[in-house]
């Protein structure tokens, strides 16, 4: 089944209006139906143009939202995009100008490939967004990792590899960490691996990358979670791929809805982050990890499980990872430590069947010259420390105490989500009436970052829901910065 | 202009057929035409659709060669990848046996984006080979390198930033080596830089793929050097396009030949790696670097220019880069440090003009997570050292006196190749007459590694040409390797 993209947006799956999960939709691209990105669109399309020449004075927020019958908040967000993808310029608040200088030649502007990156990677402007209070970061506080002691692991490093630096590492990734890391997941998981199959990549990012470089080609069908990682949403997208979403819940997947969308739909893969969900932090149950791999593999659906922070839980451990039950060689593991244990060394491994495995090293070895050495050995020597695992025990306690300050200052204010078991997000759904454009605009202007749920969403909807992390602020700046929310969202709704 | 892949092998570009330059090969896939790969998929193919099972005996190598009517060592050369990529293992010497254990899913491994991954990145493939004698790895003898310093240096960042290793680098790269950078390219290039014209990479590998994702899309056409870096050559075709080689000789190009590709073609870019070109050692001079610049604001094709070891010079400082000249902004200049200042860490820059710049940024923020910035910060400290540059001086010397000693081992045999002015290679061409393969073949089981011009060839031809790499080896081994491979030659081809 095909669909042009002129089909879409004509299809509904929705749930509100009481659509049947039959009708779904398939996503091509849904951000044109997005006002603000119409704006900037436009603007962008004359300015390329040649319509306003460099420097030139751009229409006003006021004219501008009049001529379009939009609100004056949505021309301004327009415009704040434009400003940070450098194509205005701000001048003594007197409005925008045309940033001169881009000199990139007429044809690669109208490139549909290189175009195709302007709207995405929403998180990661989010990110580079300088802010006192930065709920929008999903990463661990730097003070909460052992700094002090990094710096020993380092020179331990460098005694027993004296040529660590001068030496390239190997596409596959270091045997001597692939061996301890295989002796990790059997001790801990039951995992049944040989260093052959772990690959070693630059983060989890790079890992799913590269698996939907080797797996997904343009029209194939995916599977993603909704919500899910923003990131792999822009990745499976950009790869063409035709994204169709499964709803996660508290309680995980509605395993009749998968079974039937891999019976409909025959969809190459299902990319999952099963435990401690990012947003949701929803952790789907071990009775039904059992049940969908088998599912796989009777429709021949790979499933892409991404698991960033299986030791960052509250309470009682996660189940086993997906690929633990599995036996059929239909599950793909991605296990990321950036997250809680160095983000500077940014070292993930993927583990899967030697099939697979061939054509990822194969894909890695023209995306980057290997995981480089130094930041495996470092990693290698420090995660399997004792220290590494007391310190644990106390990442977790820290966290803990951030998730309890933060549930505390919202409790009065009526919104809801559900308390997670472990990870870094609350998800929070606040009000439909919800003016969420101009509490984001006002956020920003106020020094308060978070991260709206349509980010997270393949069909870009989910509109009253935002998420907040508590990992990344101290105590003191995660209490007065939720407050600070609070107030300014009590404001823009006109409560006392 | 569009062909079928079925037209590609009928266009012949060839100069010994006396072939104008216009009649030339537009290149999607000239694998297919070698015997040994031809054998390969066959009994690859054969495995997949089941008719050999895990654990079966295969075909002798000669029952083979006797029914493919080929040379034992083409059907041996066969079986040597497929067991090197896992489809087949040795048991007691008796035979080849298929490899149980792959799993990948029938529709996968009949998947044409998957297969594509197949025949490439030989180079990484034969790099992994493990040989005594390695002429084939263009890279740094590691004890060339202060390993000593290095762990001073890294010191000195963790004192400097305690939180390195808990922090996130961002995607464009660390802003204070930018800054840096941009000082360095302003003092010895006079480059007009700001530092968001700068983009910090996982080493070149890492720039030439963002670049390829960026600005090829299927079917543009690239020119590319005859030979050149062989695993650009896989990037750009991965990536679908339709490949122009543009030969390069000591002196350079055929401006006018480049100017004809430019006029007929309009190549979307041009990837150039005029500095000790990788496999020549060719270096295109100064006036050649002006008017190329120009040509390409004139028919708006990009240059990419690839710049991995300028400092690597046995004379007089080569002339400035492409980059210096340019006033357009259509060169995007990659300069890589891994190649001689610490491999480990796998730190490369792009430089470009914003326009451009924004979608490079894009493109890495969705591949990986930001070059880590432990390894920004040691390179950072390390190369702008005062040791650095003195160390420069020792290498430039060790690795001209490894050349040497190459050329001197050779100068006997009457093979041709121009002495370079710098880099790591010797770009050697060999009788006529070489039996290409049984040397590559033989040579493997002697452990001793070299690169068959072939590799480097967009068209796969330049069959006696090789490119032996004095970089790697110690003075010692290096003299015993070029003996060994000289001596193993003789005996191949029947000389005393």
């Amino acid at each position: 089944m095909e669909l042009s993209r002129t089909d879409v947006g004509h299809l509904g799956y929705n749930r509100r209006k009481g659509g049947s999960h039959l009708k779904r939709e398939v996503l091509s691209d849904v951000h044109s139906d997005k006002l603000f990105e119409q704006v900037y669109d436009y603007l962008l399309d004359r300015i390329r143009r040649g319509e306003w020449k460099a420097h030139d004075k751009l229409p006003s927020v006021r004219a501008l939202a009049a001529e379009f019958g939009v609100h004056r908040l949505t021309v301004f967000k327009a415009y704040q995009w434009l400003k940070q993808n450098h194509k205005v310029y701000v001048k003594d608040k007197s409005g925008y100008y045309v940033q001169p200088g881009s000199l990139l030649p007429p044809a690669a502007q109208q490139d549909p490939i290189v175009s195709a990156y302007v709207h995405e990677s929403h998180l990661s402007e989010i990110h580079q967004a300088e802010a006192a209070y930065q709920f929008s970061k999903a990463l661990i506080d730097p003070n909460l990792l052992p700094n002090r002691y990094f710096s020993e692991y380092v020179k331990k490093v460098f005694d027993l590899y004296p040529k660590v630096l001068g030496t390239y590492a190997t596409t596959q990734g270091d045997a001597e960490l692939r061996e301890a890391l295989c002796r990790y997941f059997a001790g801990r998981y039951r995992f049944d691996l040989t260093p052959d199959e772990l690959l070693i990549t630059c983060g989890s990012q790079e890992a799913i990358d590269l698996i939907a470089r080797v797996l997904v080609k343009p029209r194939d069908t995916v599977l993603l979670e909704r919500p899910t990682y923003s990131p792999a949403i822009d990745v499976f997208r950009r790869q063409g791929a035709q994204i169709v979403p499964v709803e996660i819940y508290p309680d995980g997947y509605r395993l009749d809805q998968v079974e039937e969308f891999m019976r409909l739909y025959k969809p190459r893969l299902f990319y999952i982050n099963p435990t401690f969900q990012n947003p949701t932090g929803y952790t789907v149950p071990a009775e039904q990890r059992k049940r969908l791999v088998d599912l796989a593999a009777e429709h021949q659906c790979l499933l892409i499980e991404d698991d960033p922070c299986p030791d960052i839980y509250f309470g009682k451990e996660p189940p086993p990872p997906f690929f633990a039950y599995d036996t059929s060689g239909y599950t793909i593991y991605i296990r990321s430590f950036s997250k809680y244990v160095a983000p500077g060394l940014s070292i993930a491994t993927v583990a899967c069947r030697p099939g697979l495995m061939n054509y990822l090293i194969k894909a890695k070895s023209l995306s980057d010259s290997g995981t480089p050495l130094l930041n495996q050995k470092i990693f290698l020597h420090y995660f399997f420390s004792e220290r590494m695992q007391r310190h644990l025990e106390k990442l977790r306690t820290a966290l803990a105490v951030r998730k309890d300050i933060m549930e505390e200052e919202l409790a009065g204010t009526g919104w809801e989500w559900r308390s997670p078991e472990g990870g870094f997000n609350l998800w929070v759904q606040l009000p439909e009436s919800t003016p969420m454009e101009e509490l984001l605009v006002t956020s920003r202007e106020r020094s308060i970052t978070f991260v709206p749920g349509s980010i997270c969403d393949p069909l870009r909807e989910l509109k009253p829901w935002i998420r907040m992390s508590y990992s990344f602020l101290n105590e003191r700046q995660l209490r007065e910065g939720v407050r600070r929310f609070v107030g300014l969202y009590r404001e823009l709704s006109g409560e006392k």
